[in-house]
Order: structure tokens, then sequence, then C-alpha cells
């Protein structure tokens, strides 16, 4: 196995652009080198053939002539004359590269004989080459080679997620949007396009060895590249990490849809949800799942971590609504995620029902789901999670905060922050995702207290928790995990 | 059967409240009586033992001091002085009342027994009872008795939707902040409790056979009221109207939720599901579904229907994109929401190729789904759509339109406004609802074209468009759809 340098791609100290254009200010290199310049911290070279400069940024006439040999080479020409750059990092000695430009093995034909030569070379001398046809790398705060317009687009946060996608689209449309709403951290995000060279296998490899910041490891895929799923799924096995997938092309019609897309096909998916679930792989079934449970593993990953050493083992939970309704629907869900809500005994509903305010104390349910009604004041919420907090058999407490009831005051996130932060006992909480409400939410996430826009995802995520549970007892060898698995 | 005036609880005049605190100014009757005083336009009398004013309002000692008979009285006391409230109604010839009290029913025992009362006077005196125990009606702008503080919820738009639910909660949380993400309009939303009196059977006879306003029927219920379920089915089969249910409780954790809540079962789902899709009322089978469904009713509600007579019969799609992975993504949906991919033939494909610019056109891929990547510009996405459109055989047109690519203008979405309203080609898209999209995602929605947030979304909104075209079919007589189903 040839050993190629991804650390230079990922963390460059510097870097150079070609395929500049002076006229066109929207044309992909140009936006590529604008956007380090002023965005990021690498240092960044412009190669354009006659020189000059473009918006006061100094221009290189080749790449010989840069005042050092760069550590990444991002190419933004047409496909033929991509290859003469990719013989030039051969014969400089740049150890990494992203090319932008379709026009390879995705297009069949002639693409595919000049995907093979980018290979040869690459291979041949230990070039570690991105796509092509991919936007390659958003690594922060170093680099960011994706050429559409940042202010177009969203960028994440910084966290513990390294986000690997054989659709740029979808990276950079469906997860960045939603990591940034949602608040879920990345530490890379890598296009992976033709994945001619840098595969989805090198890459679980780096982020599982050789990256520190990166201990969630999430991929979209269309398909493994040929050859190359064992040693994924070894790897992944072999992970301190936790390894999540989402696969596009399922069915017949996706399927085909990823033909012309990136020449690859997702095969038979129950033979591969079967492996994948026998190799610890997580597997999100939609992409909202992908996204709750990254999320709970993304808080997971902070060194204040809440939950202290508090798991989720059986999927016992106890739900706490101020709407009898979200109770309802949250209940509907929990078999289907493999949950089960616990049975309160008779004296602790009397003790839920002493905690409550006089006036709410009668209209509210102490079933499970526990029912506070909308005549709920903060103290009740608060007294409530601590004692639930303090019984053994309840293994998380998912918490439908609704902020209308006219007593809840906005000091509530707060409250209930520091129950948790003091119990450690797990809480997930809905909230919905309005402006409005900010205060609420950002007083639970800066105590690292997931706090989901939707019923559905704050249940998939408690669901996340256990089979993460699961996953981690496994891979300590825990045999008795492996034979009972769900 | 009682004829209870509904128009009364819906379109009062002027409306009295009771049960408003001058110390608390979080009680619920004073919230209602402000926000209806300053914020609606019905005339509200506020009634308080010793009379005096609140906020500048006159206060009156009893509700037969008032200068005129109110056709609503909201009863926010509790639940032992609201009989005597309910008695008053009868004895003064008050038409309708909203009870926000729980306590009856609900809690059993004397509960029980105080909502038998109650039913005895409403039913004897025909008064139109909303509740116990619910939130009651926002019906804009003439009357809101919900009593949380109105800065604290969200208000949707106003609409074709009547949007009754079995759970007030639900009601302000999961579908107003919602139905206002997704600009869905509401007619009247009715919170309708414990339904003692006024029912789900005889809101769908009201907004079917009275209400103009409303042509779209939304259901959040737990189970039908004991008796009514056969009643409801036939309206809902003649209704003229679209209804549409989305049910709670459907699993044993569910129901026994439900049991505390508001003492009703939602019965074998299974058999439900088959009765309800007999009698033409769409189901939603989750939150999500309910939504898409309804934007899409919504739009064809609008005079200016941008579809025109164009319906969705075999759920024939074509899918165009500008990344391949959204492509997947969709494709992969179809099927389960009983869409088709449609194939596109050879000279269509190479037409399609032909109105590309020359950069994208090599690269782009004109299958179906047609991912024109990220080198596409406007007049590509405006010629290829306008192209489609006049394709017989293709039903709709599911629009992925990622806002990334840095040659689309903010002009996109006019351009593909005016060709969909000049055409009448159904087209549904997708665009993130991100703040920085709001001026594309407007100039489609401004011309009635429906944008949502996820492609999930998206294709259910296609898929219910199909349902509607099946049901609006039976309803007509048309019997080959009633033996082709799905």
């Amino acid at each position: 196995m040839v050993k190629m340098d991804l650390e230079k791609l990922f963390k460059p100290k510097s870097m150079a652009v070609v395929g500049i254009s002076k006229r066109n200010p929207l044309s992909p290199g140009r936006i590529v080198l604008l956007k380090n310049e002023f965005e990021m911290n690498v240092e960044v070279f412009g190669i354009y053939p006659t020189g000059g400069d473009i918006e006061g940024i100094q221009l290189y006439e080749r790449l010989d002539k840069l005042p050092e040999i760069p550590d990444l080479l991002v190419i933004a020409v047409g496909p033929d004359d991509t290859l003469g750059y990719i013989q030039d990092c051969a014969d400089l000695g740049i150890p990494s590269s992203v090319i932008i430009s379709g026009g390879f093995a995705e297009v069949g034909g002639k693409g595919k004989k000049r995907q093979q030569m980018l290979e040869k070379i690459a291979f041949d001398n230990n070039i570690a080459v991105l796509g092509p046809n991919c936007i390659g790398v958003y690594a922060p705060p170093l680099v960011d080679t994706i050429f559409l317009p940042t202010e177009r687009i969203t960028r994440p946060p910084k966290g513990s997620v390294a986000l690997i996608s054989q659709s740029g689209g979808v990276l950079v449309d469906q997860f960045f949007n939603k990591f940034k709403e949602r608040n879920i951290g990345v530490s890379t995000a890598v296009s992976i396009g033709n994945r001619a060279v840098v595969d989805e296998t090198m890459l679980l490899e780096y982020f599982s060895k050789v990256d520190k910041e990166t201990t969630n490891i999430a991929f979209y895929l269309e398909g493994f590249k040929e050859g190359r799923a064992r040693r994924f799924l070894q790897l992944a096995k072999e992970s301190e990490d936790t390894v999540v997938t989402f696969f596009g092309g399922k069915t017949r019609e996706g399927k085909v849809a990823t033909q012309s897309h990136t020449a690859s096909l997702a095969g038979n998916y129950k033979i591969l949800s079967a492996t994948l679930r026998q190799y610890q792989i997580i597997q999100a079934n939609s992409e909202r799942e992908l996204l709750s449970s990254l999320k709970v593993y993304d808080v997971l990953s902070h060194r204040k971590n809440p939950f202290g050493k508090n798991v989720i083992t059986y999927g016992d939970v106890v739900i706490v609504s101020v709407s009898g309704g979200h109770g309802v629907i949250a209940s509907d869900m929990l078999k289907n995620y493999g949950l089960n809500a616990v049975r309160l005994e008779r004296q602790e509903k009397k003790d839920l029902k002493e905690l409550m305010n006089p006036a709410a104390r009668e209209i509210a349910s102490f079933n499970n789901p526990i029912d506070l009604t909308g005549s709920v004041i903060d103290t009740d919420i608060e007294d409530i999670v601590r004692y639930l907090s303090d019984v053994e058999r309840i293994e998380c407490i998912i918490l439908l905060l609704l902020p209308y009831p006219p007593n809840i005051s906005f000091q509530i996130g707060r409250r209930i922050a520091n129950i948790v932060s003091t119990k450690n006992k797990p809480v997930v909480c809905f909230i919905p995702y309005v402006p409005k409400y900010a205060l609420m939410i950002e007083s639970l996430e800066l105590a690292y207290i997931p706090t989901f826009h939707s019923i559905k995802e704050t249940v998939q995520a408690v669901s996340a928790l256990k089979h993460r549970t699961r996953i981690d007892n496994v891979k300590k060898g825990n045999l008795f995990w492996d034979q009972n698995p769900k």
C-alpha cells in the first residue's frame, strides 16, 4: 500500500491555485484563490501564465517560479490540462492536489482513459490527489477549496466530525446548512468526487489514526470504491472513533441515478446493511437520522460531556412534556427506535405530583409520558427533572420543552442545564428552532445538552446514544453485546 | 341532531371573557382579554366581580350587565365555576363558549360527572361549547382565544386550511411554527380538547358546508369521538374540500399516552387506515407529510393556481438538480411515494444538451435525474424547465435548486416562476430555508410555486398532488380510480 501524506492535503502550510481567470470573477480558481487569501490561514499562491496580480494578490507565471514548493495544488483547469499539472506535482515534489474539473471516468470513453493516466502519475509519485470532479477540502481554519463563493453557502461550526461525501452538492447543501442549524461541529469536510486516488478507505484510516481533532467519521456514499470495501470495514471495526454511514442509491431508481453521477453503485442494500452492522458501523436510514446521531456524538466528544459516564444501554426512557399531544407523538415513535417507556411506580407518581405547583397538580398527568400541562412553572420542570435524574432505572429523559406556557421563563434552559451538569443523567431536549427561543436553546447548548427542532430527531438522538453504547461495548470485546444486538 | 350555530363561535361580533386576574398579568383570562382587545377585530368585554378596569379596558361586574349579549363567552375559571357560567349562557342566550379549564372527563371520577352536566346544559340549550380542556379558537382577523401570550408563539399566515387538533400543544407548537416556516395558510384553527360538545365531526360539517374560506380541512386526532366515526367518514366522502388526517396514539405506547391525555384511543390503526382510504380521506404518516400535503393543497386553493388544470395522475416525474447527489437522494424516494422517473428519449437528451451553456454541456448528465452541475447558469435552468414543460408525458418537474453555483443569480426564482405561470406544468422546488435565500424563495412563492426545505418534503408534496387527483376523481364518480388506488 502506497503511503500518501494526507496531512499535507488537510493541513497544508502553503498552497497554489491554477486556473484563475482575470476576466471572470466567478471562475472557480479565482474564487478559491481569494477565499483562501482573505478568509483562511493557509499561505496561498496564484498561478497565471503572464503573471501580474488580481485584487492585489501577486500571481506567478509557473509553479516552478513560486518562492517555495507548496504542500497543496488546487487545479481548476479543464481535464486535459489537469494531467499536465499533476505531472508538475510529480516533477516538483508537490505532495497533494485537489482536482475540481470533471471530464474523467464519470463521462466514460476518453474520460476514463484520462483518469487512468491520472491515477498512474499519482500512485507512482505518492501524490495525494483528491477528485477529480470534486469540491475538495474544507479544513478550518486553514484551507477551503470549495469553489462556491462563501457568502452563498453556510459554514458549519468547528467540532469533532470528519464529513466525507461522494457528492459535493450534498456536502455543501444537505450537510453544511443542517450542521449549522443544529450546531454540529465539523473537523474536516471532504468531497471525494471520482475518488481516483484518495478514497473513503484512505480517509477513514487518516481520520481514525492520524487526525486528533476527529472522533466521529461520517460518510455519504453511493457505494464503496471497487475492491476497497473489505479494508474499509476492517478499519471501521478497529477504529476508536464512531463511524456513521448514510448511503444514497439504495433503490433501483437511485442506482440508475448514481451511474451517471460518480460511476458507482450501492449494490444490494440489504446485504450491505447487515455487513455494516457486523463491522460496528452505525447506519443512518435517512439524512435526518444521520444528523441527529452526529449531533449527540459530537456532544459526547466534548471534554465537558454533560452525561459523564452515564450511557443508554437498554433504551429505557421517560418522556416529560408540557403538552399531552407531544407526549403521544413521541411515545408513538419509541418502539420503532428500540426504546422503551419506563413504567413509573405509584410512589413515584405521588412524589412527582407533590413537586408540582398546586394549580397544575390536579390537571397534570404522571404516567409516562408525563404531561405537566400549560400551567407548568419553571420550578416544576426543575424539580421533576431533578427527581427523575435520581431514578436509576431511567436511562434518559426526553424533555419536550415548549416555550409557550406563560409561566415558563427564559431562565428555564439554564435551570435544566445546571441539573444535568450536576446529575449527569442523559437529557435530550426538543425546542423549536425559532429565533426568539434562541436564549433558551443556547443556554442548553452551551452546557452541551443536545436540543432538537423536531420530536422525531429528539427520539432518533436517544436511539443513536443506545446504538453507540452497543458498539463501544463490542469494540471493547464484550461479546454479550455482539450476540444481543438492537 | 342538534343544530348549533358554529358560526357564532368562529365569527363572533362580540365576546366576553370571565376569569380575569387583576394581580396576575399572565392569567389565561387576562391574556385572552388583552390580545383580543389589542390584536384582534372582535369587540371584547371583560367580566370582573367588582368591575373597575385593566390596562384601560372597562370591566363589567356580571354577564347580565354587558351592553349587549355577546356571541361568545370565553371561560377561564376553575371547573366548578365553569358550570355556572355555562348555565348563564343558557339563561342569557349566549350561543357559544370556549372552556379553557381542565378538570373534566380527562381526570375521571368527579370530573366525568362535571362533564356530563356540562354536556346536558349545552345540548339542551344549543350552546356551541368548545372544550373543556382546550385552547379554543384562532380565527383571524376576528378572534383568538389562545391563552398563551402571542409574542411567545408563532402565528401562521391566513389561507385555506382549517386546522383541528385534539391537542392544543400540538396545534400551537407543531403546526403554527411549521405552517409559518412553510408559508401554509390557515383559515381557522381549533383546539377541541375534551370535545364534550363540539367535536371533530361537527367541525368537519361546518368547514365543509358553511365556511367559504376553507377548502382544506386537516385533523390531528388521537381517535374519533365515540359513536361519531361513521358520520365523520360519510361527511368526508361527500365533502368537496380535501380532508387530511394525522393520527397520534397509533402504537401501544402512544395509546397508553392518550388515555391520560384526552381520554380517547386510536384503536387498531391498520383497520382505521384502510377505512380512511375508503372514504377518500388523505392520511399523513408523519407530521412532515401532513405539512407537505397541506402546503400544496393550500397553493392549489389560490385563485391563481399556477398549475392550472394540470394534475398529476400517474406520478410521472422528472428530477432536475444542480447536484448529482441530490438527484440520487430524490430518486431513492420516488418508488416509496408512488412516483416514477420518466425515461427520457435519445432525442430529448440531445435537445437538452444543446440548451446548456458550452462549459457545462459536457459534464452535465441528461438521464433522469438530470444533473446540470455547479457550472449551470440561469438560462440553462430556464430553457430546460421550459423544454420539459412541453413534454406531455412528464406530469411534474421536481426542481432541486441549490443557490450555490456561482453563476446562478438571484433572479432565478422569478425566471422559473414566469415559465410555470405560462406553461402551468406542475413544478415543485427544493431550496433550503436559509434567510439569505429568501429572495429566491419568495419570488417562487409569490407566484404560488411550492418550495420546500428538504428533498423529502418536496417528494412528499408531489405524491400528495397525485393522491388528490385520485380522490377528486373518485368523488366525481370516476370508478376506475376507486378500483386502482395508490
